[in-house]
C-alpha cells in the first residue's frame, strides 16, 4: 500500500489526538511535527522527538511530505505557511475555522490553481460529520436553512444558567474552571468562533462564498437570569443559534441568542454539546449532533480527512471530486435589518397603567403585533419589568420602535431583546 | 459534462420521487424506468412515458444504461435483475434493506469481480446520511456501539401509546389509518425491517459481515399500556432499538423494546422520525437524526448517491475507493444468552405477603440482583402487579429464573420483560 506522508503542525491538545489516532494506520507516516517549544518536556506514546521542529517551514517546504495538517490555530503565520504548503503542492488538512473564514478564499483559490485540496471537517462542529456528508451525500438537496448550536462554551453557559438558575458571571465562571472557556473568552462568548464556522458552513451548504465580516454577530455576554426564567416560563430554552437561511434578496446569516421552542431538538442539546439541524429539499430536517470540540473528537474528523485523502490519492489524481469546493460566485448577504423574525423584549417601564398603553401603541405605529404581553412583578423603586413576544416583524421596525420606546417617559430601560426561532 | 444514463427499477413512492429529483441534475439522464403496470394513469410532470418498459431485465441489459437504481423492493426478482445488472457492469443504487441483508454478500463478491460499486445510503435510516458517514469521515473510529431508532411505524406506535395512554392496538390502527403502517405490518411490528437496517449498518460500522439471521430480534406487538407507564413513572420512555456492540465474545447485535431514560437524545425522538447514536473512539458519540422514510426524504439519499457516483465516474476509474465496502470477514456473533443487561420485569403475582420474597429468593439462586421492586395495584382476583428492575444480569440467567418463576405457586404470570439501556 502507498504511504502518504504527513506533517503536523502544532502539538496542542488536538494535535496530540491526531498524532497518537495516526499510529493506528499503518498507510499515514508523521514525517515532522512543528512545535512552538522544542525544549518542553513531553511524554507522549510512540513520539520519536527527533521528528520535531520549531520550524514549521521545515514542514510545508519538505519535499517528502504529501500532506500538511494545521492544527495550531490562529491567523499568523498559519496563512503564510498554509500559502507556501499549497505553493509547494501539498495537500491541506486543516480544524482552523478563523483562518478559514477570514481567508479561505485566497487558499482554495492557489489550491485550485496547484491541484491540491483543502479538507477542513473538523473545523465545524469538531467530531461531528457534516462538511462531507453536505459536500457529497446531501447533494441532491437545495438547503434552505441551517440553524446550530455550534459553540460549546456558550452552550454550556446557557446550560448551567437555565439549569441552576445562576447569572451570566456565575455561569463563565464555572465554565472557566472546569477549562470549557478560555481565560479570554471573548471569541466564545461573543459569538465570533461561531460566526467563523457559520461561514465555512454556510458557503458549502449554499454554494457561495460567504463574508464572514457580514454576518451578524451578538454573543451572550447580556443575557440576564430573568430571561432564561422567562423563557422557561413560556417553554423555550435560550440557545446561541447560528442561522442561515436563504430568502428572497439573498443569504440571511447571523449569530446570536435565540428563544427555541423547548420540545424541539436543538433546545435539549445542553452542556458542551453541539447539534447543527440542516433543512432542506427533498430531505427535510436532518440533525447531527456530537462533541464539537475535544482532543478526541476533533482529533477523529482530523483523522476521517487524512484517511479519505490517503484513499483517494491511492487511485485517483487531481482534482479527487467529492473533495473539492466547487462554489465561486460570492453570496448577496441580507442585512439584519431586512430580516423578519419574532422578538422577545423585555422593558423595565414605571409602573402605572399607562405603561402597556404606550408599549402597544408605539409597536403598532411600527408595524409590530405583539402575541404575549406580561408584567414580571414590580420593583421598589415603583418600577416594573415588562415582557412581550412580537408576532413576526421586520428587524428595522422593531430597532425604530425601540428608539421611540426609550424616548418614552414611562420606559425606563430595554433590557433584553431576543429573536425567537419559529 | 460527461452524462450518466440511469436505469430506474420501479415508480411507487420511492421511484417518482427519485424521478422527480433527477430531472433538477442534467448530468444525469433517465433512459428508462421499468414498472409493474405500464398502462397505469400516472400524472408525473416530465415523464415521457415512452421511456416505460414492464420488462425491468429491459433495464439491466440495456447497454447504454451505467447505473441501475432499484426502488422496487423485495427479494424476487430484484436479487436476479442486480445479479444481471452487475454482471452486466453496471453500477448499482438501491434502497432495498431486505436484498442487502438477505444476499449482500452475493453482491458484493459479483461487484467486486465486475469492478462495479453498489451504494445504498437509502437502505438504512431513509434520508439521513449515516453509510457515506460511517464509510468515509468517521474511518478513524473503532466503533463501539450503535443504538438506532431505525423504523419509523413501530416509533411512531410507541410514541402514541406513551403520549395518549392508548393500547398497542389502538396505536397501530392509527398508524395504518395515518398510511404510517401497511395493512400487513408484520415486517415493521415485528421487528424485520429493523433487523435488516441493523445487518448492512453494522457490518459497515465494525467492518464484518454479518448473518442477519442470527441477529436476536423481538418486535413491539406485545408491549402494554402498563408498560408505558411504568417507565414513564421510573423515567424512562420505551423504544424499538438496533442495538449493536463489540463485546469480548464478539458482536452482539439485536432488535428489541427498551426502556431508555427519559433526558437521552433517543428517548426524545417522536413519531416517525429515525434516530442512530453511534459511539465511537475517537469520536465520542454522534447522533443522526431525520427522517427514515417517505418519497423525497429516501430520494434525496438515492439521488445523493447517484451524483456522488457520478462526480466520481467523471474522474476516477474503478475502485472508486471511498464507496467500496471492504470487509470480508464474518463477525462472530454473539447469541443473547450470553449477554449482559439490565432488565424491567412485570409479574402478576398472588396478592400475599410471600410473593415479593419468592421473587427476591429465585432472583438471588440465578446471580440476579434486583434495584427495583414495585408493587403496582392489586386486581379484583387478588392478585398483584409486582415490577422488579434488575441491575446488570446475564441474560440466560434470567431467562432461567422467570422458568422458575412461572412454576412458583404465587406467580401467576410473567406480563413483560423488557431491556433497560444503560
Amino acid at each position: 500500500m502507498k504511504e502518504i506522508n504527513v506533517g503536523i503542525i502544532g502539538l496542542g491538545t488536538v494535535g496530540t489526538g491526531v498524532f497518537k489516532i495516526l499510529g493506528k494506520f499503518p498507510q499515514i507516516k508523521t514525517l515532522k511535527i512543528a512545535v512552538k517549544n522544542i525544549n518542553k518536556k513531553r511524554n507522549i506514546e510512540g513520539l520519536d522527538e527527533s521528528i520535531l521542529t520549531d520550524n514549521p517551514f521545515e514542514i510545508v517546504n519538505n519535499p517528502d511530505i504529501d500532506v500538511v495538517v494545521e492544527v495550531m490555530g490562529g491567523v499568523e503565520p498559519t496563512f503564510e505557511l498554509l500559502k507556501t504548503a499549497i505553493n509547494n503542492g501539498k495537500h491541506i488538512v486543516t480544524a482552523n475555522k478563523e483562518l478559514l473564514a477570514k481567508h479561505g478564499r485566497e487558499l482554495f483559490e492557489s489550491a485550485k490553481e496547484k491541484n491540491v485540496v483543502i479538507l477542513y471537517e473538523a473545523a465545524v462542529a469538531g467530531g461531528i460529520p457534516i462538511i462531507m456528508p453536505v459536500k457529497t451525500i446531501l447533494g441532491a438537496n437545495k438547503v434552505e436553512q441551517l440553524a446550530g448550536i455550534v459553540n460549546g462554551t456558550t452552550n454550556y453557559i446557557l446550560t448551567k444558567m437555565t439549569e441552576d438558575g445562576i447569572s451570566y458571571e456565575q455561569a463563565l465562571k464555572e465554565a472557566t474552571e472546569l477549562g470549557y472557556a478560555e481565560t479570554d473568552p471573548t471569541g466564545d462568548v461573543e459569538g465570533f468562533d461561531a460566526v467563523y464556522k457559520l461561514a465555512i458552513l454556510s458557503a458549502i451548504s449554499f454554494n457561495k462564498r460567504v463574508d464572514y465580516k457580514k454576518i451578524y454577530r451578538e454573543g451572550i455576554t447580556k443575557i440576564r437570569k430573568e430571561d432564561i426564567l422567562t423563557a422557561k416560563e413560556l417553554g423555550y430554552r435560550i440557545k446561541l443559534i447560528a442561522l442561515a437561511r436563504e430568502i428572497a434578496q439573498g443569504l440571511d446569516l447571523r449569530v446570536h441568542p435565540m428563544f427555541v421552542k423547548a420540545d424541539k431538538l436543538l433546545a435539549n442539546i445542553n452542556g458542551v454539546t453541539n447539534s447543527i439541524l440542516l433543512k432542506g429539499f427533498p430531505v427535510g430536517e436532518v440533525v447531527f449532533t456530537g462533541a464539537g470540540a475535544g482532543e478526541m473528537p476533533t482529533a477523529s474528523s482530523v483523522v476521517g480527512d487524512i484517511l479519505d485523502l490517503a484513499t483517494e490519492l491511492k487511485y485517483s489524481s487531481y482534482p479527487l471530486p467529492l473533495m473539492r469546493c466547487k462554489h465561486e460566485e460570492s453570496a448577496v448577504q441580507v442585512d439584519i435589518n431586512e430580516t423578519y423574525n419574532e422578538y422577545y423584549i423585555s422593558l423595565t417601564a414605571s409602573n402605572n397603567p399607562g405603561a402597556i398603553g404606550v408599549i402597544g401603541t408605539i409597536c403598532g405605529r411600527n408595524n409590530i403585533n405583539l402575541s404575549v404581553v406580561m408584567q414580571k412583578g414590580t420593583n421598589d423603586d415603583n418600577t416594573a419589568e415588562i415582557v412581550v413576544i412580537t408576532e413576526t416583524s421586520k428587524e428595522q421596525d422593531v430597532q425604530n420602535a425601540l428608539r421611540e420606546l426609550i424616548k418614552s417617559d414611562c420606559i425606563k430601560e430595554i433590557n433584553s431583546l431576543i429573536r425567537v426561532m419559529n
